[in-house]
């Protein structure tokens, strides 16, 4: 008994005998006397679909009229799955993002939801209704349709399971769970039953593709309890919760690796205050997210600096690097498109020393150079060549013990 | 030099080639020194697509919810032709129902359109936009989607052109005028230059199917001028106007047929005060509409009572004369669902006698047998079998002086 928030991906109402499968379970759902509000995509190929019309009309299509576009996807599954409940004899009421509303900020394709007021979900659930809400879209304070950016149905669901102080929110998707790794690159990968909002955040940003990151944050900030699980069958997936209380401590959680970003070095900065700054400053007015930064001094008031942005900007991030070196008389810039970044995460990893030791030594004796490294209180991330990213990543899984029996 | 309403129809935005020739159409007028409005349907087979998809899920599939799908299909075009006149170098901007807004009732899949709340509109064309509007939708008063019934983009167009006090209306249609009939039945129709929106409406009404009748009505009402024509060429098509100025003064405009209703007859009926009423309360309690009502009165007190209803409704209809008939006293009911209702139409007719009497001698010359006959100021309709239907169209629209050279 309670309010569960349900949340079903592209694959899982990917055609119309799907639907009825989603249905099914919704009513199974409603009918053990819960209130449900039930969140989807669009069918899965359907957004891809709406993208190549655009683009055969422009090469760059106008940002707020793609999120009308896009918007479509999701109004459609909505109303297929309330006509669906409705046959089966349950009352169902579909809401659009502007019906709820889930109010955005005006930022077409990446909007950020500021809040989502639910009186007219609440009034449909008092009233017996199974609510059925289009994920992914929300309207600005102007009244235009805007959308989440991909997988932000996961966030639709999530933040209105706030808003609602919903029990529990259910991510159904195509896999069954979080992984301690990817079971396509480690087949030991081991289903976590249960993983902290924390380490969840860190993985989703290091690899981990079973949620949106803006979703975990958004449940970790509202202290939203999440359950990812597959909607192919009935069993439980993992729980994302906000504290590990009598959950498996384990040291390590996961092991993920992203090969999205690409490194560049500034050999030579004069090692004098402001100067580092002139780089990113540059990169940063250029629109180019930097996230890993090393500084190593050299003898005589030289340093080296390196850092990774992302592969889609590294070809105008180089220019721009090249451009600022000459400028502040550093002696030369390299980088390198070929990296990988592996990391360890895991909130036990807060009381346990010798988790990066354990690292490096297990990627050295596989003569695996580390290029980078960065830590945060519950990640270690090395960065190394990319040819090496799922060896590491497997290596690593068996040393930290998660291989499945 | 004015403000422009175009309407384009589901073939004239069939496809992504098409959308791109509707955005240079779109363009020339704007560019011509117009502000330009645009009203969009659905891509052609969208919509059907879209309710074969409902109807796997239910065999009557909830209105409100219908109403959100078909929704999509303007969406849809209204997202893509904004960002072709966007990639052409035009600044274009879409909206919804919801967002214009276009004010219904809660009529769900028939929905009346209460107000048209344009001021959106008018900022966005004041900033130099063209605007793209999405046919077809609206919003009631609480929130919820709605859409116009079959054809409803022709109302959403003269609605929006009656609330900006547009200069013109255009339809964009895949025939390039209305005819003095259906040029399928009679090849020698001819196409008409002008024709007066209370003509339009009969023919409309009678079988014409360029226009969805409400748009005619709202033209009328609105005094909206509204002119039909063809989006594959560049030829003036019908001029839908308030007075018949110089138009030429033609005794009738045009010849039309619908077999869309079928004929119930109650025999021997006492006359007494009230017993019609039972027999047409009856109906009308079933949510029957009738149209033509005919009543002739025998020797002893019996009446005969014929009339007509849809031919969805005649099934239904009749189980409940026959109850009625048998409450009521009378002697027989009988049907016949292999009726047409041939009909001319036309402003002169005001002025002119005989018509009738042309009309009636013209169908007894082909021994084509009148049912049932019933007359407006600028009409009048026979009832006749339904196989006659084009044959008498044809000898109509010769005897009429229709044909073309």
């Amino acid at each position: 008994m309670g309010l569960i928030v349900q949340k079903y991906g592209g694959t899982s109402v990917g055609d119309l005998v799907r639907i009825q499968e989603v249905a099914k379970r919704v009513a199974k759902t409603y009918d053990a006397g819960n209130q449900v509000v039930v969140v989807l995509s669009a069918m899965s190929g359907v957004t891809d679909h709406l993208i190549q019309m655009a683009e055969v009309l422009s090469d760059k299509p106008n940002k707020r009229e793609m999120d009308v576009l896009l918007a479509t996807g999701e109004q459609t599954t909505v109303a297929l799955l309330a006509i669906a409940l409705e046959k089966m004899g349950y009352k169902a009421q579909s809401f659009l993002g502007h019906q709820v509303r889930i109010l955005t900020n005006n930022a077409a394709q990446s909007a950020r939801i500021l809040d989502v007021q639910a009186d007219p979900i609440k009034d449909a659930l008092a009233d017996n209704a199974i609510v059925v809400v289009a994920g992914f879209q929300g309207v600005d304070g102007c009244g235009n349709i805007t959308t989440l950016g991909r997988g932000g149905s996961d966030t639709s669901a999530v933040a209105v399971a706030a808003a609602l102080g919903a029990d529990s929110c259910e991510i159904y998707t195509d896999v069954d769970g979080v992984y301690t790794a990817d079971p396509r690159v480690v087949s030991k990968a081991r289903k976590l039953k249960c993983v902290t909002h924390d380490v969840m955040l860190e993985m989703s940003s290091l690899g981990a593709k079973v949620l949106q990151i803006r979703s975990v944050e958004f449940a970790a900030k509202h202290n939203v309890p999440v359950h990812v699980r597959s909607s192919f069958n009935e069993e439980e997936g993992t729980m994302i919760v906000c504290e590990d209380r009598d959950m498996e401590r384990m040291l390590v959680a996961g092991v993920t690796f992203v090969k999205t970003d690409a490194r560049i070095t500034v050999t030579k900065v004069p090692d004098e205050p402001g100067v580092a700054a002139k780089v990113f400053s540059a990169v940063a007015d250029a629109g180019i997210s930097v996230d890993m930064i090393i500084q190593n001094t050299r003898a005589s008031n030289m340093t080296d600096i390196t850092f990774t942005v992302p592969k889609t900007d590294y070809k105008d991030a180089l220019v721009i690097v090249e451009k600022t070196a000459k400028e502040i008389g550093a002696e030369s810039v390299a980088g390198d498109a070929n990296i990988a970044k592996v990391s360890v995460t895991g909130v036990g990893m807060k009381s346990h020393h010798g988790v990066a030791a354990k690292m490096f030594s297990t990627l050295a004796a596989k003569s695996i150079n580390i290029m980078m490294i960065s830590t945060s209180e519950i990640r270690i991330s090395c960065v190394v060549e990319e040819k090496y990213a799922e060896l590491a990543c497997q290596i690593l899984h068996t040393a930290f013990g998660l291989d499945a029996d």
